[in-house]
C-alpha cells in the first residue's frame, strides 16, 4: 500500500523542468529548512549564511544542489517534491553542519557530496515509511547522516585530524545567572541556530527572511525562540548556552511546524503547539547528553521527535485538526 | 488509513461523563499499570503506593489525574480510552518515578505535571502508529518521558541538585549467592517493583489487588516474578538485586500481558509466554547497562520491547492467536 | 491489514514436510545468511565454518536447527518461509557470534538455544512490521539478539567470566598504511567476515559457495568487498582492520542485496547499489563507535540499516524498480 501510492506520485511522463526552474529549487530548498517554500525567503537565508561565514554559504549551497540533483537523477516527482525544494533542505544542513564540525578541507567536500546523496535516499525512504501516517520527514535525514558521520569520524585519519566547533559556550563561561544581553541576543540567535549560526545579527537576517514569507511566521519563530530560552532558564540551564540560542532553535522549528504549517490554528491548538515548543527546549538537554557520550550533537533531533509525536497524535484528538 | 480509522474513534458527539465517572478513571488508570480495568484493584494499588511512601501516592495520583485531564481536554474518546483508565496509567508511573529519582520538591511537581501532559500526547501518537499492527502502547510513553527527563536532568541546575534512588542494592552488598530470604522476598518485591516499590510487603498488597481482579491474574504475576528471579539467578545476577525484585517486575508485566490479556491461553501459548517472561528478565541487564552510560534507568523497557515483539509475531503463527 | 494478510500466509492445511525436507532447511538456512537459497551453497558454507573452527560449525548448526524448529512448532508457513531457509539464518549467526564472544562453554549452549528461539520470534515480528513496506528482515533479528546478550552479559557472573574475541586487529598493530597483502587478503576476508571468519582462505571457501549459487553473485560479493575496503582506505581507516575484512563484510551483503536480489539490475541501479556499498562501509565506523561505549559490536547493523533505507526509498524513484 505504502509502495503503490508512493510510486504513483513519481515522475514518469511529467514534462522536464527548464534551467530557471532548476535554479529556483536552490533557494526554495534552503527556505525549506524552516518549512517555507518562498523563493525570496531562501535568497535572504543564503545572504544570512554568507554573513555567518563564506564556508557556510558555499557548503550549504553544495549540499542543496547535490541532494536535489540526486533526487532528479533517480526520478523523484518534480511536481510533488523537487520543485518545492523538498529534496534540497537536508542537503543544506548536511553541508553547513559538516563544514562546522570537520572544517574547510577537500575531504569535507567529498563527505558533503556523499552525505547529500545518502541523505537524499534517506529522505525518499522516510517519505515512504511515514506516508501511511501523513508525517513529513522534517530534518530527520540530515540528523541521521550528520550524526553517523560525526560519530564515525574519529575512526578515520583523513576525516578527523581536527575536530572543530563542538564545545558549548558554557564550557568557557559557566553559570546560570541570565543577563539582559543574553536574553535578547539568545532570542535572535535561536532563529539563526537552526542553521548553526550563533551570532544574534545573523539570526535577525534569518528572521527577516521568515517575515518575507509571512509576518505571522516571523512572529511565531521569535516567540518560540523566546519560550525555548525561558524554558531552559526556568529549569536552570547554563546562561551562556541560552545566550547562544542553543535552547531556542528546536523550539523555533517546532513552533513553525505546529502553529500554522501542519496543524490548523485554533486557541486550543496554539496551546498544544506551546506545549510542543516547551518540550522541544526541554528535550534539548536529554538528547545532548545522550549523544555527548559518543561524540554526537543535538542537531535538530528534538524538533524532529517532538513534532512527529505531536503530529502523529492528532487523529486521536477530536479538538485538534491537521492543516 | 491509520489516521482516518483512529479519528473515527474520537469523541465527537458522545455524551459527556459525569463527576463520578471522572473520579472512577483515577483508580482505573492506576490499575491499568498492571493492565487491569478493575476499580477495586486500582483502590488497593493506591493503598499500596501510600504504604510504600506518601510521596509515591501523592505524585502517582497527580500524574494520573493530569494525564487523564489532558486526554479529555484534547478530545480523546471517552468510551474507548479515557473511561477505561487507558489515559492515566503512564501518568501514574511518571509521577512515581520522577519523585523517586528527583525527590520531593516543587520543581518535581512542575515536571510531573508537564511530563504527564507530554506522556499523554505520546500515548495518543503511539496509539496511531501502532494501530495498523494491533499493538497496545503498554508503558512505552512513561519509559520515554522518564528516560528523557532523567538523562537531561543533570544539565539543569534547578532539576538536579540531588539525584536520588539510583544505586542498585548490589552496590552496597555484592555477591551472587542467593539466600532463602532473598528468594521469597524478591518474588513479592518483583510484583511491587512494577511501581518502583522494593519492600516485599508492599508487593504483597499489589498482589492482593491483582487477585481482586482475578485469582488467575494474581497467580500469573507471582509465578512470572519467580521465573524472572530464577532466570537472573541461573545467569549469575547479583543476589541483592534479585532480592529487591529487580529481575522480576518486567517478567510480571510480560506474564500478565502474554498469558491472558492479549493472547488466547493454550498450552502452547503458555509456553510462548514463558519464553517471553524469561526474555524480559534476561533483557533487564542489557537495557540497564545500555542506559547506565547516560544515567538512564531500566524502567519497564524490557517488558515493553519483549511484549511488542511477542504480540507483533502472532499473525505469522498458525498455532498462536490474539485474545 | 498487516495482521490479516500475514496470517493468511500461515501454515494451516499445508501438508507436513518429510524428514529429508526438514534436513534441507539446514544448509538452506545457512545459505540465507548471504541471501541465497541454494542447497549446495549452504553445504559449502558449512565446510567453510568448520575450516574456520569446529566451534563455529557446531554452534552455527545448533542455532540454525533451533531457530527453524521454533518456527515450525509455532506454525510459520512451511512453503513461504521455513522451506526456503528463511527461519534459520539468524540462528546461524547467533550461534557463531555467541561462541566467538562468550567462548565454548555449557552456558553458551544454553544462550544459543534461547537466543535462537527469541531470534525466531523476533523474525516473525519483523516480518509483520515490515510487510506493508515490502522490506525483508535481513539479519536484523540476529543483530538485536546478539547485541542485547553481549551488552547485558557482564551483569551475569555465569555468562561472562571471560570475554573473548573483541579487540580489533588494529589494537595490536596500529597504522593507516595499507600493504598489498592487506589489500588482497582483506578483500577475501570481507567475504568470510559475514560469518565472523577473518582468515582469507575461509573467505575464499565462502566465495566458492557464492559462485555455486551463480558466478554473478560471487563477482558482486568480491567487488563489493573490495569497494568496502577501498572506502575505508580513502577515509583513513586502520590498515590492520581493513586487512581483516572489517570494512568489507557489510558491503558484501549490501552489494548482494541491492545488486540482483531485491532490485532490478540496470546501469542506474548498479550505481545506486554502489552508493549503498560505500555507505555500508562508511557506516561501519559510526556503528562500531556507538556500540563500543556499551560493549556492543558492529555486527551486520550497517548492512541492515543501509539496505532497508535503499529498498524503502525505491517507490519514490521512477527509475529504480524492485526485483
Amino acid at each position: 500500500m505504502a509502495s503503490s501510492s508512493a510510486s504513483s506520485g513519481a515522475g514518469a511522463g511529467e514534462p522536464g523542468p527548464g534551467a530557471s526552474d532548476l535554479l529556483r529549487t536552490v533557494p526554495r530548498g534552503i527556505a525549506q529548512v524552516d518549512l517555507q517554500t518562498n523563493l525570496w525567503t531562501g535568497l535572504v537565508f543564503i545572504v544570512a549564511l554568507f554573513v555567518g561565514g563564506w564556508q557556510f554559504g558555499v557548503f550549504g549551497l553544495l549540499g542543496t544542489v547535490v541532494a536535489t540533483l540526486t533526487a532528479l537523477a533517480l526520478g523523484v516527482s518534480w511536481r510533488d517534491n523537487v520543485s518545492l525544494g523538498l529534496e534540497g533542505f537536508c542537503g543544506t544542513l548536511i553541508g553547513v553542519s559538516l563544514v562546522l564540525y570537520l572544517n574547510v578541507r577537500w575531504m569535507t567536500v567529498v563527505l558533503v557530496i556523499f552525505g547529500a546523496i545518502a541523505g537524499s535516499v534517506l529522505t525518499a525512504a522516510l517519505n515512504v515509511l511515514l506516508k501511511p501516517y501523513r508525517l513529513p520527514t522534517l530534518t530527520a535525514p540530515f540528523c541521521v547522516i550528520t550524526t553517523v558521520m560525526v560519530v564515525g569520524g574519529p575512526s578515520f585519519a583523513r576525516v578527523w585530524d581536527r575536530h572543530a566547533g563542538t564545545a558549548p559556550p558554557s564550557a568557557a563561561d559557566p553559570g546560570t545567572a541570565l543577563g539582559w544581553g543574553e536574553l535578547w541576543q539568545g532570542t535572535f540567535s535561536g532563529v539563526g541556530q537552526v542553521f548553526f549560526q550563533n551570532q544574534w545579527y545573523v539570526g535577525v537576517i534569518f528572521l527577516i527572511g521568515l517575515c518575507v514569507a509571512g509576518w505571522r511566521t516571523g512572529l511565531v519563530a521569535l516567540v518560540s525562540s523566546l519560550v525555548g530560552l525561558l524554558t531552559g532558564w526556568v529549569l536552570g540551564a547554563q546562561a551562556a548556552d541560552l545566550g547562544a540560542g542553543l535552547y531556542g532553535y528546536n523550539s523555533v522549528l517546532t513552533g513553525i511546524a505546529l502553529c500554522g504549517t501542519f496543524v490548523s490554528v485554533t486557541r486550543l491548538s496554539a496551546l498544544y503547539a506551546l506545549v510542543g515548543v516547551v518540550a522541544a527546549a526541554g528535550l534539548t538537554a536529554g538528547i545532548g547528553n545522550l549523544f555527548a557520550v559518543v561524540g554526537g550533537h543535538t542537531l535538530t533531533w528534538p524538533f524532529v521527535l517532538v513534532t512527529w509525536v505531536f503530529l502523529a497524535a492528532v487523529p486521536m484528538y477530536a479538538r485538534i485538526a491537521r492543516a
